[in-house]
Formats: C-alpha cells, structure tokens, sequence
C-alpha cells in the first residue's frame, strides 16, 4: 500500500510492500549516480539490491552504531560524492536503520544544500518511526540528534521481508515505538499487541504506525507543538538510555520503560502485559537514582520545579499535563521499582 | 533604510543604515545566548561591539580565508554552542565578510536543526551580494560551497561605516558584483558607476544592488532557474578564479574579467572602462589556455559541446543566450587577451 505524507511540495509516498526491495528500480528513479548508505551491521545482499538497479551506484559501508552519525562520516559521505562527481540531480539511497538514514539524510540534505533522498529503513524501528518525519541528523559529543536538518525524502520504501534477518531483540525494539502511538493515538494498534499476536500482524503495525506519525508530522512538521506527543516516553527513557548505554539496553527498551510512569495505574497494568508479551523490559535493573539524575540533567527538565508530560488515562488517548518535577520522580520510583 | 525580503514565512529585513552598529541591541533580540561568529580579518572592536549588546556572548574568532569554511570550523562553532548550553531559542550573528556567513550561516542553519541568523557584513563585497539569498555553505576539497543549505537569517544589519577601515582593493572586490547587477538588471545602477562617484555614491549602490538581487531571489528561492541570471561573469570568472589563486586575484576581479567575453562589443567597451576607473583588472595577466581549461573543468561546461550563458547586449538587460563552447573560447581569447 501507499501512504501519501502530505506536506506541501515536501509531500511523498511511503510504499509498504513486502518484495519491494526485488522491484527498487520501478519504485525509485535510480536511472543516475546514486550513493547507497549502508551499515555493517545490516545483511550486505539489500545495498547489493539496490546498487544492481542503479545506472551508477556507489556503496558506502559506514560502522554499524551510533559513533557513525558523526562530523567525519559526513564529510566521508560527502567526499564520496564529490570524487564521483555527484550534481544536484543524482542521489543518496539510505539502506539501513535509523542511523544510516539519519547520517545519509543529512548528507543528501547538505550536499549541493540538497539533493533527492530515499531511504529503504531496514528494521522495525527504523520502519514505524525514523522513516518518517523528515528529521536527519548527526551527534555531537554524545549529545544525540544536536546538528542536522529537516529534509523530507523523496520516497520512502519498506519491505517488510528484510525483518526475516532481523533479531526478535530488535523486532521488540521498534515494537516499543509503535506500542507508543498505540497508547497515545490509536487503541485499536495497542489492541493488536494486547490481544493478538504480534509477529503475525507486523505489516498491520506498520501501517498504523505510521498512519499516527503522518497526522501529527503534517500538523507540525518542525516540532512546535503537537510532534512532542511523540516524545511521550522519551522525558523518563532518555533517563534511563544514558544510564542504560552502560547496561546495554536498547532505545526502544528505554522507551518502554520511561511509558510506565505517565500512565493511569490501569493502562500501566496493561502496558506491563504488552510489554511482557513482545520480551521488553518490565522492570528497571539500574539504580533509580541515577536514572533519574540524568533525567533532571537533560535540557527538557533542568531549569524549572514544573515540567509539562504527555500522559496516558485511557489507552488511545493522551493529554499534556504539568506537574511538579518531584510528583514525576515519585511517579518514577513508584512504577520502575518493585 | 529598510528593506524587506518577502520570502513568506522566511522573510526577513535587511537594514542599511550609517552607525547601525552602534545600536545593534536595538536592531537585533539579543538578551539571550549569542555566539557571534568573526573572522582574524575583521577589526576586533566590531565583533566586540556586538558581544557587549549581547546578554550572554560567547565570540569565536576563526582565521581569516576560505579555508575556515570546512567542516573542522564548522564543527568548532557548533561544539562551541553546545559546550555554552546553547537551546533552539537561542542564535547566531555573524561579523565579517562571505566567508564568516556563509560558515556561520550554516552552523545556524544546522544546530538543533535551525537557530535563528542574524548577519552583519562588514566588507562591500558581502554587503552587496553574499548578505542575500539564504545560501550557507562550507568548502570540501577545495571545491567551494559544495556543502551547505539554503537558509534565510533572521535580520541583515548593513553599516557603512564599517567599510572605512576596508582597502581599496577589498572595496573593488565588491564593486565588481554591484557592477555585475547593473549591468544585467539595472541601467542607473551601472551609470553611477560609469558617471558617478562610486567611492561617494557606495550606500546607493548598495541599496541598488540589493533590490536587484531580492527581486530574483524571491522569484527563485531555491535556484532552480531565474537565480542563474546570478552567475553572470561567473563561468568564466570561476576559470580565472581557480587559476588566479596562483597569482592571488580576488573574487571580484575575476567575475569582472569574467564578465567581459559576455558583452556585446559596445558594452564591452563600457565595463572596460569601468573597471579601470574603480581599479579592477582589464586584461588577463593568466596564460588564457589555462583558463579555458579550469572553465571546461568546471561542472557546469563539461559534457556538452553547447553552453547557456547570460549575455548583455544593452546595459541593463540580459538574454540567455545558447552557444558552442568553442565559441565561447574564442570571445574570451578574444576579448581577455591584448
């Protein structure tokens, strides 16, 4: 199926369709010098794919991990360009998950100040979140996302078959995700975890992903308002991933965790059976402390005895609600601590 | 004098007014964190004057040259900014000529995403052409601009008086541009040079100039068409300009030279004129095959055995004009060489 994100003349399809990979060359316009992004840790047959369909493809294969979304990558994206003579009418194909589109968005975004992207994301993850939305970026000083742009691809094509490669660790990873728009957004997505399985209708999870991210990026596609809905669960799992990174704990995984607190005690019991179910995390296993000094010290909480949280009464709806900075720790000792 | 730059949501004034320096914090929202952006070029006492309008400055001083448009500069001023806390709300202004915009414009354009940009050009050169447009950008292997975005600031403060500790060379440098706008848009605007007394009549010419740059670039944000107009001189300027490195000419005398085999006989004679009034080159002291080579290098005449070009058949307008490029190379022989 095609999702159209209506954005003006920033507007594009997102084509969910299981075998797209083996027909890329009908989908995209690939008949020009095309950079195809890709990562180590991502099977090297779907970059082969897509290179093969291209007139004049050439591969760059960056270090899996967040260390690529850097400075230098960039400027190695660029330099493979410009050593092959890259215009503004060819094009940056990112085959990955979301560190690759983030880092080879950016480099489409700034190349030329910016030539045709499609990005072909690789995991769940990347899937239902980063394909979508139109934010590419690289990290500074471990400060994650802190330079980058706002560019809009000009396609975006998900097959699901490339999940058949991808651990049941990483399919939970990006369950978390769209475990988020269905609390927020969409009772009937949440539904499909708490009463039916999963696995079997990740083409469907997919899609009404994505459906949530699409209404709210075409309402506010700078993130001035409305998009912060999004970042319900990242106040408290941001918390918990800079702790975490120690741990080894994954962003979805944080992201789970940081759901329990801004919910109803009713919808944190159902949120702790999905969670469960998929093989995320239920508990926290770092110090809460910790966890919550690293939340105080990120910028959305320092500064302030109030902060303003997306929080969840009844599964499929949200409100913005402000509350002391000392009412959200308690919330947070309460519900990740047993 | 105001002038606005209507661009929709990314519009934005340019002011131009003798001693506006001096009341910068009137003219600009600075009671917040600043990071003013100059260059080892550029007198100190600007830069300072600004930083102490400021409530929070942080000033960064880059060396003076189109090597600090690199990705390590721009790295520095970004890491700067997020060593010093700086939010989405807060900005940057940049002091100085081209290259202190264009670098810092992108650094604006790319931290957090997007900052607000403010520009204050201190040289002719900036003042008449670079200080419009919205095109940021850094260097990469020595091919210039090649990286960057297309980012509107926020305000322009345009002060004269900065230009009284400027040289004549530098003052020419800039000349060249506003010559290079009246010649193809605007007849009175090349009369002052060719009548008048440029060196008495330089806030008119500025003013001039840049009301015939706002007019295309607010038919063509984006460069996709009419914006090329701008380029006038430029291709074979560009020619000069990679050989002329050797023998250290300026941008501005390059385009001026450039602008010569693009001349109907007449005109030619004219801009011959003027160009030794205001004391810019009017021959080429480069071995010419040499020249026509770095041309043919260049992206935009290879692959082709036709060329567009702008051309001036009366001062004051321009035809695109269609031809060989062999032809091409003959009016430059025969127009840059004695």
């Amino acid at each position: 199926m095609i999702i159209n994100v209506n954005l003006a003349e920033r507007g594009y399809d997102i084509v969910v369709e299981r075998g797209a990979l083996n027909r890329i060359g009908e989908l995209l316009r690939l008949d020009r010098k095309v950079l195809v992004v890709t990562d180590s840790g991502v099977p090297r047959e779907y970059a082969k794919t897509v290179a093969e369909a291209c007139k004049s493809p050439v591969i760059v294969t960056v270090d899996a991990g967040e260390k690529s979304k850097s400075f230098a990558t960039l400027e190695t994206l660029c330099k493979a360009m410009l050593e092959n003579g890259f215009t503004r009418t060819d094009c940056v194909v990112a085959v990955g998950g979301g560190v690759v589109g983030d880092l080879s968005g950016f480099a489409a975004a700034s190349y030329m100040r910016g030539i045709d992207f499609y990005n072909i994301p690789t995991t769940v993850l990347s899937q239902v979140d980063s394909s979508i939305g139109g934010k590419v970026a690289i990290n500074l000083d471990s400060v994650k996302n802190i330079v980058g742009a706002f560019y809009q691809p000009k396609k975006v094509v998900i097959d699901p078959d490339v999940l058949k490669t991808l651990p049941d660790r990483q399919i939970a990873n990006g369950f978390a995700e769209a475990i988020k728009m269905g609390l927020t957004s969409d009772a009937g997505l949440f539904s499909i975890f708490e009463n039916g399985d999963p696995y079997e209708s990740i083409d469907e999870i997919i899609v009404r992903s994505l459906m949530v991210k699409k209404q709210i990026v075409e309402q506010d596609e700078r993130e001035s308002g409305l998009r912060k809905i999004l970042n319900f669960g990242h106040t408290v799992g941001h918390g918990i991933e800079s702790e975490g990174e120690l741990s080894g704990l994954l962003h979805g995984e944080c992201v789970g965790l940081g759901m329990l607190p801004m919910c109803s005690r009713e919808v944190r019991e159902r949120l702790l059976a999905v969670l469960g179910k998929v093989g995320l995390p239920t508990s926290l296993t770092l110090d809460v402390n910790k966890v919550l000094r690293a939340m105080e010290h990120d910028k959305k909480v320092v500064g302030g005895g109030n902060i303003t949280v997306t929080y969840v009464n009844d599964v499929g709806k949200f409100e913005l609600v402000t509350l002391p900075i000392e009412k959200l720790k308690e919330n947070v000792r309460e519900s990740l601590t047993k």
